[in-house]
C-alpha cells in the first residue's frame, strides 16, 4: 500500500481526545465526582447510549429534537441520548418494581448533542448526574442535601472559593402570578436570565416594553432585594404578596436555607440569587447553580433543582425528584484554558525499571516484586540506548528509574535513580520497596 | 395526559442494562481490571464513541462492516466504534509526535457490534484493551510480560484456578510451509480451530478433504504434541522442521516461556497450546488465550496476541504492537449466570441515618460528620411510617442504621443498629464512628 493509499486518521471536531497526561487528569476529577457522590449513599447507574428513539424523544422537540444523533439500524428507529435524565425517568419507570424509593442514584457518562462546533463546546461530553427520585412524593429536606454534595465535590476538587446559587421556581411563578402576569412569566425570565451578561439596565428596558410601568417598577424592586440571605428572606416577606404559590415557594426556600448548614455547607458558600431560573419549563420548585467565583465567567459548573414529575411521559404515577449535573468535559476544559488545573506532570506510573543488558529475568522480577507491593510500575527492556531509556522515563513522568545492569544482577541488588534530584543509590530491593511505598 | 398517550419505556433487547446491586458488583471489576492495567504502568486512553466513518472502516469489510451502526449526520459519514484497536491505531499515528514509544496505554469504554441478538451477546458491550505499541520494532520480552498482567488481574478479580494459554503464530504459519500448504493454512487454521468444540476425530475427518495423507499425519502428529510446556517445545524441536519462520516463531515462544516465570506468573497457569490461532489475519506472532479451568465452556476469557504492523492503513511507518482484551459485559453475564459471582448483598452505603422526628438539623449533622470521616452514608428523612424506613435500610443492604428520635437529640446520641444482628445500642456519635470506621 502506498501512502497516497492511506486513509488520514483524524478525530472528528467537537469530540474531546485528550493526550495521556491529561487523560490521567480528567480520570482523576471524573473519580472523585464519583467518590463524592457515592459518599452520600448515591447508588451507579449505566443505561446505553444508544436507545429506542420513541422513547428517548417522547418528550423532546424543537432545538433538542434537531440536535440528537438519530439513524436507523435495520428497522429500529435509533438515538444517541441527549442528557442523562431522560434514560432515568425510562429506568424507573422500566424498573418500578424492583427499586427502593426516594431512588437515589448517580449516572457520569458521555451524552451526545449535534450542536454547531465551538471552542470549548463538544459533541460528546460527560454528564455527572445525581438525582433522589421519590414515589409520589419527596421531602424539602433532600433540596437542602443537595447543596452539600455539590459543597463536598467541589471542596474535594480542590475549591474553596465557589458559591452555591439557591432559588425556588415557585417564588418566581408566584411572583409573577401576583402581577398576572403569568403567561408572560417565560417571556420575562429569559430576559431577567440575561442580567449577569447584559446588566440590570438593559433587563429593565427590555421589559419595559413587556410590562406595564407598576409591574416593571415592581418587578426591578424584587431584583433589587439584596443582602445576606436573612434579609433577602426579610425582604421577600415584607413584599406582602399573598399568592399560595409564593408563600409555598418562601416557605421552601426558608427550610432549604435552615437545613444547607446542619449538612455542613459553610454559610459563605451559599447564597439566595432570586435571579437564577434555570430553564424555562422543567424546574419547578428549588433551582441551584454554581459558580467559582474568581471564574464567574465561565458560567455555572454544577446546575440543577426540583421537579414535579420526572416520569409523565411514561406513567402516570408521580415521580418528583431532586438532583445536579456536572458537565465535565465542558468543565475540564474551562478549567485547563483558564490554567486552573495542569496535567503536565501527570503520571501513572511511580516508577520504572530499566535494563542496561540482557537480565531480563532479573529485571522481570524486580518489576513483579514492586507490582506485588501495589507499586505502579512501567518497564523498559528494549533494545535502546540509555540515553533514549532516560528520556523516556523523563516523558512519562515517573519519579524514580530502577537500573539493571550486570553488576546489579551478579550483587543482587539494584540502582534507583530520583528523576528530580538526580540522586543515584544502589540498594537491596527491600530497601528501594521501603522509599518507594 | 393519558396512559394511552403515554410511550412504554423499553430498553432495547442486546443493551445490557443492570439493577443497582448488579452495578455496583460490575464497576468494582471494572475498578480491579483499571488497577491491574494501571499497576503495570498502562496509560489511559478514551477515544471517542462516534468517528469519522471512513477513518474506523480503513480496514473493516465484510461480516464486520455489516454489523457498524453507520449513520449520516448534516453531511458527515459518521460510525460508532466496534472495538479499541482501531481507534488506537488512529491515536498513534494522529498524535504519534506527543507520544513515548512503546506506548503502553489501556481503554475501557464500550463497543458497537449490531449482531443478530442472543443470550449472554451484547450489542453495545465493555471491552478492557491493553496494548503495547513499538516503534518500527518492539521487544518479545513485552510478549512475555503480558500474560503477568492476565495473571495478576484475574488473581485479584479473586480466580486462582484458570490457565493462560500461549502459543506463536510463527510455528503455525512454519509448520504449513514447510508443508506447502500456506495458501490452504487459513481453511486448515479454521478447522484446527475448532477442536474444542469438535474433537480431535472430527478435525481429523475434516482435514482428510483438504490435505493429502502424509500431510495429514504431519498435522496430526503436530496436533498430538502433549506433555509439559517444556516437554512440547522439545517435541517441536524432533520435528526438525527448518523452515526460518517455524523456528523464529520457536524461538520467540521459548524466551515467552523462559522469562514468563520472572514476571510472577506460577507455572501451573501457563500452558504452552498449539491449537490456538486467534483469528486469521491479524495477529503475527504470540497469540494467549485464557480460560476459567472449571468453565472452558465460557470460553476464553481474556485473548489477544503480537501484530506486526498496528497502523498500517494510516501510515507507512511500521508499528508492531502486543495486547489483550477482556470482553467484560460477556464476562459479567457469564459469571452471573454460572453462579461463579452473586450482586445480591452489593450496597454503597455503609449505614442509613433514619428520622423519626422531625429533627432534620440534627440528623443532617450526624450525616454529614460520618461523610466528613470518608463513610458512606445515605439517608432517609421522608415523612414515611419507620416500618417502611427500615424495609428501605434492608433494601439497600447497609450494614448498620442509625435512629434518631427525640431522646437521642436531647442527650445528644445516636442509636446504631446493627442490621445483621439487629443489636441496637444508644451511644455518642464519637463511639459510633469508631465502630463505623
Amino acid at each position: 500500500m502506498n501512502e497516497s493509499n492511506k486513509v488520514k486518521p483524524k478525530t472528528l471536531p467537537g469530540f474531546m481526545e485528550l493526550l495521556p497526561n491529561e487523560q490521567i487528569l480528567f480520570n482523576k476529577i471524573k473519580d472523585t465526582i464519583r467518590d463524592s457522590y457515592e459518599e452520600s449513599g448515591f447508588l451507579p447507574l449505566n443505561t446505553p447510549i444508544i436507545e429506542d428513539a420513541k422513547v428517548l424523544l417522547a418528550k423532546a422537540g424543537g432545538e433538542t429534537e434537531k440536535q440528537i444523533y438519530r439513524f436507523t439500524k435495520g428497522e429500529n428507529d435509533l438515538a444517541l441520548r441527549f442528557d442523562l435524565t431522560v434514560p432515568l425517568a425510562k429506568y424507573v419507570t422500566e424498573y418500578y418494581d424492583k427499586l427502593s424509593f426516594p431512588f437515589r442514584r448517580y449516572q457520569i457518562g458521555k451524552v451526545y448533542r449535534g450542536e454547531k462546533s465551538q471552542r470549548g463546546r463538544y459533541r460528546e461530553f460527560y454528564q455527572c448526574d445525581i438525582d433522589i427520585i421519590g414515589d409520589g412524593k419527596l421531602s424539602i429536606i433532600n433540596d437542602a442535601e443537595i447543596p452539600s454534595i455539590i459543597y463536598n465535590t467541589f471542596n474535594k476538587l480542590g475549591f474553596d472559593d465557589f458559591t452555591i446559587c439557591i432559588n425556588n421556581r415557585k417564588i418566581l411563578n408566584g411572583f409573577f402570578k401576583s402581577l398576572d402576569l403569568t403567561e408572560k412569566s417565560q417571556d420575562i425570565l429569559r430576559v431577567i436570565d440575561k442580567i449577569d451578561k447584559i446588566g440590570k439596565d438593559k433587563v429593565e428596558a427590555e421589559l419595559s416594553e413587556k410590562v406595564d410601568s407598576n409591574n416593571l417598577e415592581m418587578i426591578m424592586k424584587f431584583l433589587s432585594i439584596d443582602g445576606s440571605n436573612q434579609e433577602k428572606i426579610t425582604e421577600l416577606e415584607n413584599l406582602g404578596i399573598k399568592d399560595e404559590i409564593f408563600q409555598e415557594g418562601l416557605n421552601e426556600l426558608k427550610q432549604v436555607l435552615n437545613y444547607i448548614g446542619d449538612f455542613g455547607v459553610p454559610e459563605h458558600n451559599v447564597k439566595l440569587d432570586l435571579t437564577i431560573a434555570r430553564g424555562l419549563d422543567y424546574y419547578t420548585g428549588t433551582v441551584y447553580e454554581t459558580f467559582l467565583n474568581k471564574y464567574r465567567n465561565m458560567g455555572s459548573v454544577c446546575s440543577g433543582g426540583r421537579y414535579d414529575n420526572l416520569t409523565e411521559y411514561y406513567t402516570d404515577r408521580k415521580m418528583p425528584g431532586v438532583g445536579i449535573s456536572i458537565g465535565l468535559s465542558r468543565l475540564f476544559f474551562q478549567l485547563m484554558d483558564n490554567n486552573i488545573i495542569s496535567a503536565d506532570n501527570e503520571s501513572i506510573s511511580k516508577v520504572i525499571v530499566i535494563s542496561m543488558t540482557e537480565n531480563y529475568g532479573y529485571c522481570a522480577k524486580v518489576a513483579s516484586t514492586l507490582r506485588e507491593n501495589g507499586i505502579k510500575v512501567q518497564v523498559n527492556f528494549e533494545d535502546q540506548k540509555l540515553g533514549k531509556k532516560f528520556k523516556y522515563a523523563d516523558n512519562i513522568k515517573v519519579e524514580y528509574a530502577i537500573i539493571i545492569g550486570d553488576d546489579e544482577v551478579e550483587n543482587n541488588k539494584i540502582s534507583l535513580k530520583n528523576m528530580k534530584t538526580g540522586e543515584q543509590q544502589t540498594i537491596d530491593i527491600e530497601e528501594a520497596l521501603k522509599i518507594l511505598k
